[in-house]
């Protein structure tokens, strides 16, 4: 067995309810066991917990019709986008409707010349950068998987390039969202910054689909750099290779992904992908500008990386030499998993301050040292994030339970450290008690008024973020 | 003269509450008519309306004693920094207490490395970049006046920099508020990012007053360009100048700042200044990086603006002759008020989309052609704000009148193109019913739910962003 999920009071839909959402979208509300099943999992360890059905909206104005029936029968919600969730966000553990969100996948209007871009939110990344393509704008934030834009609303998710181009707290500019009595609340405006009252914005996104269902997004677009260039070069410590991020960083060198993979990671990787890096603590790099400013930045950040006990430092310019230094890193998982054959990964998610980055990457790795599991580390380093992929068996109860051990160590120094419990992945089931040590009761029990202020009933993902109240 | 402050239900002050504030801060606490009528006024047009006392708060603790007592009495408070408001957000329209922080300004903590500070709400962002000089670092948001952190949080403030910084929005790592009954909300952390819960920090910021009062903030900070160049450019038309400015983004130059500043407007300089500028529209630019990149940043928007009317290109990277070029327009506001003798300048606030912004300045142009007023225009032209400095005798009612009438045709113009009734000075007073217009009831709605949660009573700067509910 996997994580346990906590138990809530569940009832049966009622008829009336079924009724209605069968008369508003016939073969799209579906109760079968199958499809009930996949929208009751993510990515996470815990047991699946399917709601009692699940509707496919195809527009806007369904949201708000399905809400408004949710709302009349008090049965909760949970929307679903790509079922990317790695804490357990799309479990129904309240019972009632997944409300699937990914046939919304349309853009509804570009604007070059603003270089923003209006699109449901069904639409996942890679499909959004597609349609972009021959623009000469991108959406750089790139969560691992192929997320929809309205999940990584919801999760506040970021990737490998925050560092440079923010997570999506810095790149929604606006968004539409239908709330638990079906009113739809309109955020933010096409303009790049505004003092116009509460930022419900930034609310919305990090939310978790507790506070409504984010049924529009304006998105903030960013030229496609002229040139790129990449680079690898391995440390002799993770402190040399933390500390080379944090002098690129204070030169003001804009660098545009800073990853750091550890010598356990990178053994994987050598293995997996026939390489031949260094068995050390290493930074992937990449550079964005034209052609001089890259060739400047690589060689400056190179002068850093040598005072800082780097060695064999490559960098590539052109795009199949760029992706034979970077396509390992992209696809890292993969060689992980072979570590342990038939194992899961479980990735923590903290973030800290660049100073105490090196200190708390050590000190998993030495909670590590002791352990039965391994578990490669990567990061984006420039923004203070790393994960450790713990892998394990999913079917062994005492490797689960040594995962969240180990997790819990890691998130405590990172806590200490002044950093936060999760950079990009969110609270879902899973990190609950870590959010109330993180902030205190005070900022749970303003939480809690804000969503009881807005979901009197706790019909939006019910039991996500912190516990419902009995 | 001035604009008329709404009236409200006023009661007061009770003993009890006298006798605890004057035991807890002694003469920090005063009802004497001479403070109290300069923290009842700001920066805008409206009559003072004072509060019935002043507190001097000292430390968070004290912040903490006296909101207790308000919470216990049912005192209403606005908290106070630098009185540096435009839009009557200080004005004590439910009477009350005014709660002035100005003597909270010291660093907490800086962590160079991190590249972050912890200040007190108090400090003005000029005594935070003296004591940053020698660091290396630097705070960009550079709102007009010498405001308080503490302020520029509560207005979400932005200023010449933001195109290429951000704004408070983005530099707020995170805060400590005190709530109306006194307890202690910490938001945010000192990670760069995170996924953890409801992001409270950017739902203070913003806030005004009406959630709580802002006792500490940590800050993100920039690395001091190692090299800076500032060009001015004159154009044969606004479209052309705003043209300039949209393709020098597209084409990811990451311009420090460019304004916009009409020919009016630099007329008034010429005068001012005796400088012998082209009268046509100008921009103002500076470019930060090293040596090389601020003369390529500075040479690819020379090449831009030749393609777009652009002529008489000046540019300079010493800082002498930068300061010639800049100065001017820093100090832009005292040569308009030489405009019109004696007079007072009401400035509008919006902020498009950029593909919207030539139209709305000229639609704006067109407006002031047909008006008694003269208004000199300058904007933050990268983000799309612009400010019309409505020239005004504050005595006299109908010149008033005309420019509320002139701002709401700006207002309206800029809320019909998709953008914001306020860029960087927020609601307050003045802008309580464009902020409906703009995001419509249910957004309002939202918002009063979420300050009903927050703060029952309506103690907190009550009246502003949106009118008391009776």
């Amino acid at each position: 067995m996997t994580l346990h999920v906590p138990l809530a009071p569940r009832r049966e839909l009622p008829a009336a309810f079924s009724a209605a959402l069968i008369e508003l979208l016939g073969e799209r509300f579906s109760t079968a066991a199958a499809v009930r099943e996949h929208h009751g999992r993510d990515e996470s360890l815990y047991d699946p917990m399917p709601p009692d059905a699940v509707a496919f909206a195809s527009s806007q104005d369904e949201i708000v019709a399905i809400l408004r029936q949710c709302h009349e029968h008090r049965v909760p919600v949970i929307p679903y986008g790509s079922g990317s969730s790695l804490e357990g966000h799309l479990l129904a553990v309240h019972g009632g409707l997944s409300l699937d969100v990914s046939q919304m996948d349309q853009v509804l209007e570009f604007r070059p010349e603003d270089m923003s871009i209006t699109v449901q939110p069904g639409i996942t990344r890679k499909a959004l950068n597609e349609y972009l393509r021959a623009s000469g704008l991108f959406f750089p934030i790139d969560p691992g998987a192929d997320a929809s834009i309205g999940g990584m609303c919801a999760t506040r998710a970021s990737g490998t390039n925050a560092v440079r181009y923010g997570t999506m707290r810095e790149n929604v500019l606006g968004l539409t969202a239908v709330l638990a009595d079906g009113r739809v609340l309109k955020a933010g405006s096409l303009a790049k910054k505004s003092s116009a009252g509460y930022d419900l914005a930034r609310l919305m996104v990090g939310s978790e689909g507790t506070l409504g269902v984010i049924s529009e997004i304006t998105l903030k677009l960013h030229p496609q750099p002229e040139a790129i260039s990449a680079a690898v070069c391995s440390f002799a410590s993770v402190q040399g290779a933390v500390q080379t991020v944090i002098e690129t960083i204070q030169m003001g060198i804009p660098v545009a992904r800073a990853e750091l993979v550890d010598a356990l990671a990178i053994s994987a990787l050598n293995r997996y992908f026939k390489l031949e890096l260094n068995e050390a603590p290493t930074l992937f790099l990449e550079f964005h500008g034209n052609e001089a400013s890259v060739a400047e930045q690589a060689q400056s950040v190179q002068e850093l990386a040598d005072g800082n006990g780097g060695s064999g430092f490559q960098w590539a310019t052109q795009q199949e030499e760029r992706n034979k230094l970077w396509s390992a890193r992209h696809n890292a998982l993969f060689a992980f998993l072979q570590l342990k054959p038939g194992c899961r990964s479980s990735s923590t998610d903290v973030c800290v301050p660049l100073s105490r980055l090196a200190e708390c990457v050590l000190g998993a790795q030495d909670d590590l040292a002791s352990s039965s599991l391994i578990a490669p580390v990567f990061g984006h380093v420039g923004d203070g994030n790393f994960h450790v992929c713990l892998l394990l068996d999913p079917n062994d109860a005492a490797e689960v339970a040594e995962s969240e051990r180990l997790n819990r160590l890691i998130v405590e120094r990172a806590l200490a450290a002044g950093g936060t419990c999760t950079g990009e992945h969110g609270i879902g089931l899973h990190k609950i008690d870590y959010l109330l040590e993180e902030h205190g009761e005070v900022a749970i029990d303003v939480m809690r008024a804000i969503k009881q202020a807005l979901d009197p009933h706790n019909l939006m993902n019910p039991g996500k973020i912190f516990r419902s109240v009995a």
